[in-house]
């Protein structure tokens, strides 16, 4: 199947379309974390996005996006993290429902989230299959339209409309950071850094536990995890088809970190800059502290991609 | 003793002096925690204030404000706190020595944030009667001059540029709010909200088990508060004398509030707002919370008074 790649002016029409629904997010730079590393930093914080998370950029934009003849039966997806919220939230906003299946051992804070914002939650067993098969069932019962939570056109323009903004309001970069987990982000922010920060490097972080963007990247063709295993919870998906064929396009490298190089970098956003980052988030952070990166002398732009933690569950 | 009383005219030149190392801190604002409250707050992050609190600004006017006779000899202080390390970088970046008397029984992670500021610590027994005589035997041997906490004219000043930055930034309140410990926030809050937003009113908020500042408003006299105990521990000491005279005039009320109420909204904030702040600085937030303050359908105005705080170590 031959698949149309988002281009830098869908990222602009994706962002012309949600601009009045998500926040622009502050930049922000930290004095000592510059001389820690040598660089200088310029964190893009989407974990102060609305749901906390870049990802209501991408749900904005595929829910803004749908023909009128869908909206009245609504959206649906099998996410069962910030996705999930996003595109709850984001359907409640244009006033149509959302569908999310969830197994039934998500934790009850995952649960509250999306009930929080509106979803209707269908529950399934905990198996990818049972998972996909109730989905199933769902759109086929309401007519809603399934939102992928990265293997998406619209949501991998949404996602790109962070870099978009970064670059627009910080000046051109040496680098661009982002992690990788199923690539939605990595995909959007490379197009728009290709577009518009064509001299500096694109450069994803991904944690050595779920490294298939990393094998995938350098065997040039997708190489899913099996049994994923880190800290960082929003990064444990495999990148999608549509994800990856951007990512080959438009990515410099790919380089992993350890577990413990991002709990190290997550505390020092957290004591250093007073500000809360999930652990997916300190990602690039964590490559630059484990010297993967060479920020010397650099401007490096970073998206910090979200603050969802349980703070009943520190790694510290 | 006439103590001279510090003017909002003594704020505006104190800003003057030292916006040029102070961070102009963001104001945010958080649809759900307006949502809740039924108010519109706005708050001003001084946990995004170098140091991690608003304590650099009253610091940083004391050193700035040193006669030429003085810069050699330095500062001192007893302070084992947020202060201690302000003192220590404002000193710092004028090149003057700044020492510390700390009890030799302080956490290892305060003493380290005073050591990486460049202070030089001189450790004592953990009695106010101690650490009082070894400051005098430092301050005789140097010819430092203390710079108290709060009880202090130029800190004072420094403490009332936060507010004014608010007000100038976000508009007029019809409440301002902040925490109140020694006096030294609220004192120099107090000056500027009457000053530049005289038909709101001031009120400050104040852990139970530390209630001097409440009981010494009513009593219209100063009542220090014996073995106060709070999870706010930037709040543990009593009013200053010239921090009281400046309260009794400027100040509408002082309310007091649970430490649960205090874990409550600290952990609020932390949630909806992705930011760090300590305890004390979620006092006002408790006292809104416990429904001490109304602030349905007002714009409120609240001092978050600083983000440093023990990650091993927290109320949830």
């Amino acid at each position: 199947m031959i698949l149309k790649l988002p281009e830098f002016q869908d990222i602009q029409e994706a962002h012309e379309l949600i601009k009045g629904q998500v926040h622009r997010t502050p930049v922000l730079t930290s004095q000592s974390i510059n001389e820690m590393t040598g660089g200088k930093l310029f964190f893009k914080c989407e974990n102060f996005q609305k749901v906390g998370a870049f990802k209501f950029r991408g749900a904005s934009n595929a829910v803004l996006s749908l023909g009128k003849n869908q909206l009245l039966k609504g959206v649906c997806t099998h996410s069962s993290g910030n996705h999930a919220a996003a595109l709850a939230l984001a359907a409640r906003m244009r006033g149509i429902p959302a569908y999310v299946v969830m197994p039934d051992n998500a934790p009850a804070i995952k649960k509250k989230a999306v009930e929080s914002y509106g979803g209707r939650i269908t529950y399934c067993q905990p198996t990818l299959e049972s998972r996909e098969k109730t989905l199933l069932e769902i759109a086929d019962k309401t007519g809603a339209k399934e939102i992928h939570p990265y293997n998406n056109f619209q949501v991998i323009c949404g996602q790109g409309t962070a870099a978009k903004e970064l670059i627009e309001d910080s000046g051109n970069f040496d680098i661009i950071l982002c992690p990788v987990g199923g690539g939605g982000l990595l995909s959007g922010t490379a197009i728009s850094a290709r577009a518009l920060n064509p001299n500096g490097l694109m450069i994803a972080a991904e944690p050595e536990g779920a490294d298939d963007a990393y094998r995938s990247f350098h065997a040039k063709m997708l190489v899913p995890s099996i049994n994923p295993k880190t800290i960082a919870d929003g990064l444990l998906t495999s990148v999608g088809e549509l994800n990856f064929r951007i990512i080959q396009r438009k990515t410099d490298e790919i380089v992993t970190v350890s577990d413990r190089a991002i709990i190290r970098a997550m505390r020092m956003i957290w004591e250093r800059m007073k500000i809360i980052v999930e652990p997916s988030a300190a990602v690039p952070l964590a490559a630059i502290l484990e010297n993967k990166i060479d920020v010397n002398g650099k401007r490096v732009g970073i998206i910090l991609s979200g603050g969802n933690v349980d703070l009943e569950n520190l790694p510290f």
